[in-house]
């Protein structure tokens, strides 16, 4: 078995960090060896959350601590489970000393650095503008070889940007189709999709806000509730997704984005619209029989995911549930065709937490060393 | 005072029964005389739900014994709160004795019996069809007048077919601009809203499910849980909607409705998409700022419901949330306008048993016997 | 009908606030002509709640202006629905001025000053402590004579100290009992239920710890959890009990309390234990048969709360649900001898908000003016 | 590694079967060779949870297909997660082949059988009597020693009762005392505890109803609402913690049990009151502090599960949340001293499907076959 790396956590205390915590405990290639908390440091993880008493004591350090530990310890990997704007300014000074490093936080997700100013409001400077152009988004069922190839390619520490749990939910809902279509133009086939006009209505449970204490996330606010915010693009995850298609589709794309809260501690559920170009049905050997069409959009999901340890696509008549994906990394898809109204609608689920976040972070940890994608990550299912 | 009118609720420990009763209750001209339930029959009223326990203590009678009590009794109207299928059978005898009838179920609610049939698979003899000619869609922001003229027109008893929660919360979302049209069209005008193209995105609390002991609605498979279902057209709603959204326009339109099943008890939010005609919008003496078409959609929304008792238009900036209309008969609706992609959104919550059914079941009968609209169902707000 | 008295709410934004302001916009003799919150003051109420949109739209004002407002307005009553500590301070001004306090906080409810510092931590000046000799604890169903007889016997502003959610819920329980006792004691007659060694194990929804934005009252920390906390003498409403009991009783009680947290929004169920005295069995025409002794227990409920509009003893049987008295003044009471340990076993719900708070305080508010006890808290049932 | 042993599930698709597949999946030395269901047989498990989708697709035979399934794949061990009943008649069979078996059900939990058949009503056989003699009641903190050594001691299969949820919780909080008093009786002192007067507050999650179609445990009646049951000796756990406190102390003893029922899924928090002998404090070097006190009980509890993988003490000043333990085999249990009532009030929280089912029957597996006890249950933790 080959030597167990040494990792750190910043922003250990927050619903990424524990999630990061609770996973890697279980890796048997990882080594937690430092967790940083500006607000408990000094107390032990399991004074913290008492469900690791005896099970992960170790105490919290300051991130400003985190330099000299990393050092003395020969850290090879940093989590940045950290609100927006922390990674922007420390990550530089651990990729100089190459150590990489997977964000959890928005920081690196976004290319277009005007896009994340008018979005995220946080200045940066010189050194974080170098980062963000080699950050790699870590979308892994997008981005896989790219993240398996980065130690070799680049001398410094890897920076790998993860998605955010609503861009991931409905990335996976589409990369199929999107794929499809970039390969049929490659082909000289006119685009079965329309992925110009895609609705993305998606749902998520309220650890996505985070641990913060607001009056918003009170319990019985968001208990018995259930609301929209943030809709016609003022939500930060409508440019994530919509740079990233564009980037993957090689066109600009546009798309609605609507988020929703709901009452409930974990899981996302993205339902997306699309419609069909029946214009090009016969170029794919299609009439426009709803069954063959609803074939055909399973073959092409199915197709795409194939290799994949997490995403499953479900059989007919399933429909995608929370519940079913929750505490692991895995990711459950449906797509139906509406006949009466030519629209493809994909829906897929996986845990905010797990997929949308943490067990996500782990995955790109998996590919960026050259572990099985899944170490670590597997048989978790909780259904009660 | 005018005397107080004598009413019948048939299937009343379902929970629109239930609420109906809680509603009734506080109706300063309603007396409830006869409460039926085929499963509690003999027992009282307070005995399945102790909550009303010295406060509608009322013995269950079956539904077999309403014929001959509804005539010692004097009763003048009937709440159908059943399954589908009972109001199809029982509702013609009551009719034709004058009494009124107003059915929560789906038996009366489709004019096309063919579709009703596909997604029923009820059948019906002549007289549920002859009186499905007569019944009157009670969606009472969009029929108010006629069902306040029904009593002067009809003979018999009307019957009254209350919409289906889905319906009440996604046609209120779209009668404002479907009138906007209409209008537009009578004037000569193009169209300013594609509305051949909706999406409805909609999502429910678990009451809707009714008070059925299935595996699916346990408290463990839907806590901490949310699945979408019968995508697609599959669901009954959505030919519902389409029926009534072309009879309201006087055009065919279909749409795609997806619901969804929320982890808590009351609640409909249902998020609405359809898109700007650009072309048209020098007809309205708008050019395409974003800011003035928000303007234009929300006066239009405003201006529909102006004299609504329980449509509200939230102000900008706002977002509605089940949690504010619970127990409550009000409806909140935002929209917005995406200017990226040209969609504009609308957001619309109700609770599923009060507007949804037995709240909106009531405001049919202030329209039917010329009571203030309001009555009974004024002030219920329950933050907490 | 008599002219509407005016009243003021002190922090009517907090969850004791609100639930004054849904109670009182439905109580007929009530006019609520100022509301403040120092939070958001300048707001129209209905910003911060919008479900009281069109309902409910009056500006917040803040503390500091309802003197000169209690003048203009002739304000007879306010509620203090505020944090512990700022009644204690501002009271005096306006009793003085003959203005009636109705005080849902801590700060007058311990006639002992040493006990009330030791646990609150709050220093009182000279008119705080004179003040609080005069000040009525507002169990109604123990002290309804007192408070009706206050207006009377006060020539200043009556004060009436509304009791903690905790204490009501256990008080109830063991009223009939303490009273029982008592008159026995005074006719010479044993006492028959050992009440020196009460346990009353609590359980409380999350809107008890109102509307603080701490990390603890977070949807992810309570949703799905329960826990104890406090035990042992240490919650604030332990010593409440036990001078409440101390003084009705007239015999110094001690008793075990322990507050545990709900994941559920609003109710408190509390389950009370004490043993019998079987020696004195025979003086009460007693032998030992369970049945007997049960028939005796709900004799002694029943009989004590005859008269209450609020207070219903449950058939055998049926067990207390919280569910049942949501949104209502009401207590649901059980009773039961376990003959294999002696002990008797009493089991009470209220809605926290409700009886626990703003609807007991609306009940002070009619008995101390001399309304019909249950004016504007009827028929408030929510099942669904 | 040692050879995998072989098991099967009967009533697989249970709450209590699917968590037994969840956590054997990650157990290194099981396979899992035939799972039963009654209503689903024919269908493959990944079918009815389709969280279980490519992760345990097999499919459920019916509980008459094992025999045959048991000797072809030579089958060490049988769970039998199924209602009360089917073991007593289906569990000699097997045992008589050598056949292992670990009940989870109340089949065999009480020796008195009696007790069980008023409790129960279920009639058992010759065979059945025989085999409750036998029956090893595998509450494992108690008798794993007995557990450990029936291989040797017994030629044909043994036979595990599995304690049900609530004693678990309930035994595990006073245990330590039943110990200790014991033990100091062995030694001529007199019992510091008096454990003749026991009362114990439970909560329960909504698991423990099990997966039962029945209108008590849908969605909306759960949900929302906490209820008191089966007081005063009516709930079938009485019994069984009287019977197993009894045979633990070698002393008669009743003790009362309150069952409650939580709004969630998961979790069982019991509350346990008995008091302290006074009279023996100086035998043990005590004086009456209250804080000398707190430290001998906290001492007593941390000596008696020093060895133990699960149970552990918490620091002072925390409180067991449900939520700490949730997914795991995990016990948290706090201890405190009242000084003004004289009682001890220990609090103790499990995973009522976990340690409280079937993570204690693997647990017990364990000791049975010799693996380490916590083999395959370790690291868990679930915080969100």
């Amino acid at each position: 078995m080959p030597e167990k790396i040494k990792v750190a956590i910043v922003g250990s205390t927050g619903y990424t960090g524990v999630k990061l915590i609770e996973l890697l405990l279980d890796h048997p290639l990882v080594e937690i060896v430092a967790v940083t908390s500006e607000q408990y440091s000094g107390q032990a993880f399991s004074e913290v959350y008492p469900a690791f008493l005896d099970i992960f004591d170790q105490k919290c350090i300051k991130l400003e601590e985190l330099a000299a530990k990393s050092e003395a310890e020969n850290i090879k990997l940093i989590f940045f489970a950290t609100p927006n704007g922390i990674a922007m300014e420390r990550a530089h000074a651990f990729i100089t000393r190459g150590i990489d490093i997977i964000d959890l936080s928005a920081d690196f997700r976004l290319k277009d650095l005007e896009t994340h100013f008018k979005y995220y409001q946080l200045e940066r400077n010189q050194d974080s503008v170098d980062l963000n152009n080699e950050a790699i988004y870590g979308l892994c069922e997008a981005n896989a070889s790219k993240i398996r190839a980065a130690k070799a390619s680049i001398a410094e520490g890897v920076l790998i940007a993860n998605p955010g749990c609503y861009p991931t939910a409905s990335s996976l809902s589409i990369l199929a189709f999107l794929d499809f279509n970039k390969r049929s133009k490659n082909n000289n086939l006119t685009e079965l999709f329309n992925l110009q006009d895609i609705i993305i209505d998606a749902k998520s449970g309220a650890s996505g806000a985070g641990r913060k204490s607001t009056t918003a996330n009170l319990f019985c606010e968001v208990n018995e509730s259930f609301k929209a915010y943030n809709l016609a693009h003022k939500h930060r995850h409508n440019p994530e997704l919509e740079e990233f298609f564009s980037i993957y589709s090689e066109t600009k794309i546009n798309l609605t984005f609507s988020p929703h809260l709901l009452p409930m501690t974990s899981g996302i559920l993205a339902t997306s619209y699309f419609s069909l170009n029946k214009a090009a049905l016969s170029e794919f050997d299609l009439d426009d029989k709803a069954e063959d069409i609803n074939n055909k959009l399973r073959e092409i999901v199915t197709e795409f995911y194939k290799d994949s340890h997490f995403v499953k696509v479900l059989k007919p008549g399933q429909y995608p549930n929370t519940a079913s994906v929750k505490g692991t990394n895995n990711v459950h898809i449906q797509v139906e065709y509406d006949e009466y109204t030519n629209k493809i609608i994909v829906c897929t689920v996986i845990d905010n937490t797990v997929k949308g976040a943490s067990g996500q972070a782990i995955q790109n940890m998996n590919l960026l060393y050259g572990f099985d994608e899944n170490l670590g990550l597997n048989q978790k299912v909780r259904v009660i």
